[in-house]
């Protein structure tokens, strides 16, 4: 076989993804929900569109989007023959093509992406080699996999997928619509609706807790769940610990990237992010809208106010107030971090240069 | 379905967790390691208690603790029958309440706790599904779940268990009462007793190790072991390198969190613990009683030593002496590490003061 | 059972690990491309070396080595038979003991490593638990291991190998002499030749991409894929997402060890190093040889230049110029980090010096 190679012929290969449409301008600006801008010269007509694809390499039956404007140069010169942009750059468009006006274009990209290549909905059946307790209770139009084990008093909702290799623990629930990836781990948890969790999973484990006793550590009896609101999203190889006492708690519309740590007992509020690889220690709270980047580490017992932003590799080690901007370990306001920075790089230098002088005078 | 909700009902749900009990204070007290202190008012007589909960929720014929003195006020007010306190706060338990008083007050709770909820025992037999090697030495008392894997020449003592999906590599011994959970990959690994694996945990996979060879970079072969002492717990989707030419060890009674990285020939002494998104990178020694708190890292071929405390996010790159403490990236003393932010900030007010001076001026 | 002890054997417990020679002087100094040096006392006659071993545990049937300054006094009290060496040390090597002189004596070990202890060639079959779509392809020389299952339309080249549990997506396409570990979950991906996962390594999963609606977030399909060239390795549990539009590409020869993070759409080059638990975000590209030390972190969108090095837990916030060594958090050179904590230190150590005046004097 030949060396593998980026492919050349865009996003949304056939062999990986299913594709829908042809659509017509008119039906993709509804999905957009965006308005329609013609071409400043010639006319859309039937026109229909069969794809998308990247600024650059998109044809006349390719729908493409401008969200940077690092990229706005690659618009005057693009082939597309329809372009979802900000109003900002609807002047730009090239005079062949079609725009799709939106003020949200990110989302309105998405919703167009997603008409031409829908999600896949659940096939329902149970996989002949599953391994599933006759006291679990599965919705007829759920779809398990292969290898998939559940446990004694399961409940899963309609319409939810269990990945291969998955393992639903004794009396976990699941809403329905949701999608449970493959080899997830799942025990002592309470999963809402259209709930997401990636390949790797391992949500309701023990916690991390014990106490020293005479001969070494006693390891503390994990007595709480997890329970993952609606909407949530949890990304691959990510652990949530169960609670000790109270329930771990993810809120609704939450999004945690892959690599996240979340200690036991810990509450995130609604639509939080959590960026990869960072952690999130027991029994520390996070309000709505609270926004933890990649590699940032919380300790325990702490609140973050709701919309606070933790920069990446932030080291948090007390109350964040809500709206804050925070970053550095420990954890300061951005500003007072990147001044600090300066005003040691410019001590550094003042006192290196007065040694260099002093070496120079000796 | 209504959406998940965190448990109103308190620690230990049904669906979840079995329940033993109830039991008197006499049997919680020694139980405990605990004296017994009467209600001041009011008798216990015959009073027999159910279960654990928190202060807040606790009923009269809950067992209930209190640990940090911030959770003070909740003691005052607490409906619990039997409250876990240390002796400070024995003054403060209400006046229809008992009290266990501990000088281990986290310690007793958590015996108390296991009694009410005690772990499970193996359930002897090999499922149906599991993929078992004939040579494999099993002990009859063991469980072995649905679609484990268990290799050539493998052994598992006396009442060990071994989680759904795990693999069991050729050759691995396990020995008795270890509890290894669900999905756990183990290769070239000897594990001693009691040893608790938790979801995910891959043990023994080849180190990270490369020469430069003319054509790109050719894999050191690994060639020695994991070995797991005694009573070692390791948490979710951890990483063990087994050893390049000695092994790597995890010394007796030691806790490792999830999604911590050991690297080849790395040993750990006695009760170390690493906490999670910690890293230690090869060959290098921790002696007994360490702590490496969360997302530190530690350089190859460094010694740390004994009873020594790495704080949070610390970047390691040399030899740590006995009982020392230290943070920061380069690892300092803890003291040295505040006071250098400490100053800094002060140095950064002044300059911006000065800087702000200047431009008022002009 | 007794506690389990790290070895006092020595490396290549025959429990896990195939041994094959015992082979002459001369054949081992082809196989390391090494200068065969006859002891200055004594002969080599027909002497044949079974096995390898540390320098301090050598006998004079075995091959030991030296690469490391450190251990140069162990050189001179070995008994091993036969050292591999640079030439710096070839004088110091003992009387009754030949050498194999090499300018690279790790490569050099390495492969006499290798020749004792090769890797096992897969055994051609499908283990009849695994769970295999007619219309994948597969070469009849393949090892396909137990529970493993293989999607529609997948690929799988001659020898290589699928490890037990791994799950192989829909269209997948995997190339010669592959090594896929345990417990793998592969999808929207294309692999080279001689690639090597570790066991838990997720590739081609949803990467984390989401666009604000009026509800909450709305997840943007992820419509990209993993392209893996030859000979890249893949540590345990490391997680690499599809691209969204573009593909996500790890360039041939890379080495990625555990618990690595590489988000959507990014490239990394030929040979590039990422050591645990470092994190690249998406979209952000790596040149040919950059190395990136553990637990460091990349934002997005950046480009990294050939055969930089990016030192642990290093932040990097923007573009790095080819060959560049920076470290810190944000990134800076080398030696400016340094500098900056020296001065730091310096001036904190003052300023505590003057409190302390301070208040002397008070």
């Amino acid at each position: 076989m030949a060396a593998p190679q980026p492919s050349p012929s865009g996003p949304a290969n056939a062999r990986f993804f299913v594709r829908s449409g042809p659509f017509d301008a008119q039906t993709l600006a509804q999905a957009a929900g965006a308005t329609l801008q013609l071409p400043k010269q010639g006319q859309l007509d039937g026109a229909s569109f069969s794809g998308i694809a990247p600024l650059q390499s998109a044809g006349p039956r390719d729908v493409s989007f401008l969200d940077n404007r690092r990229y706005a140069p690659l618009l005057e010169q693009t082939q597309a023959g329809l372009v979802i942009v900000a109003s900002a750059f609807a002047e730009k468009v090239p005079a062949h093509c079609a725009a799709l006006v939106s003020s949200s274009p990110y989302l309105a990209w998405s919703r167009v992406a997603r008409l031409f290549h829908p999600l896949q909905p659940a096939k329902p059946g149970i996989h002949p080699s599953a391994c599933v307790d006759p006291t679990a209770e599965i919705d007829p139009s759920c779809e398990i996999g292969p290898f998939a084990v559940i446990g004694a008093g399961a409940e899963i909702g309609a319409r939810s997928i269990i990945g291969a290799h998955t393992v639903v623990g004794q009396g976990v629930q699941i809403a329905a619509d949701c999608r449970i990836g493959n080899h997830v781990t799942l025990s002592h948890a309470v999963l809402g609706e259209r709930v997401i969790l990636l390949p790797g999973a391992r949500i309701g484990q023990d916690g991390f807790g014990f106490a020293v006793g005479p001969d070494g550590f006693e390891s503390v009896p994990q007595l709480g769940r997890v329970v993952i609101e609606h909407d949530v999203e949890i990304g691959a190889n990510t652990t949530i610990d169960r609670g000790s006492v109270n329930d771990t708690v993810i809120g609704a519309g939450s999004r945690l990237d892959n690599l996240v740590q979340i200690g036991h007992n810990a509450r995130l509020g609604r639509c939080c992010i959590v960026v990869s690889q960072a952690g999130i220690s027991g029994s520390t709270v996070l309000e709505d809208f609270v926004t933890v980047a990649a590699q940032a580490g919380l300790i325990g017992h702490i609140r973050i106010g709701a919309k606070a932003r933790i920069g990446a590799q932030c080291g948090v080690m007390s109350d964040v107030e809500s709206g804050a901007d925070v970053i550095g370990s420990p954890a300061m306001p951005f500003r007072e971090f990147f001044r600090n920075v300066a005003v040691l790089r410019k001590l550094a230098k003042k006192a290196s240069g007065s040694a260099q002088g002093s070496s120079d005078k000796a």
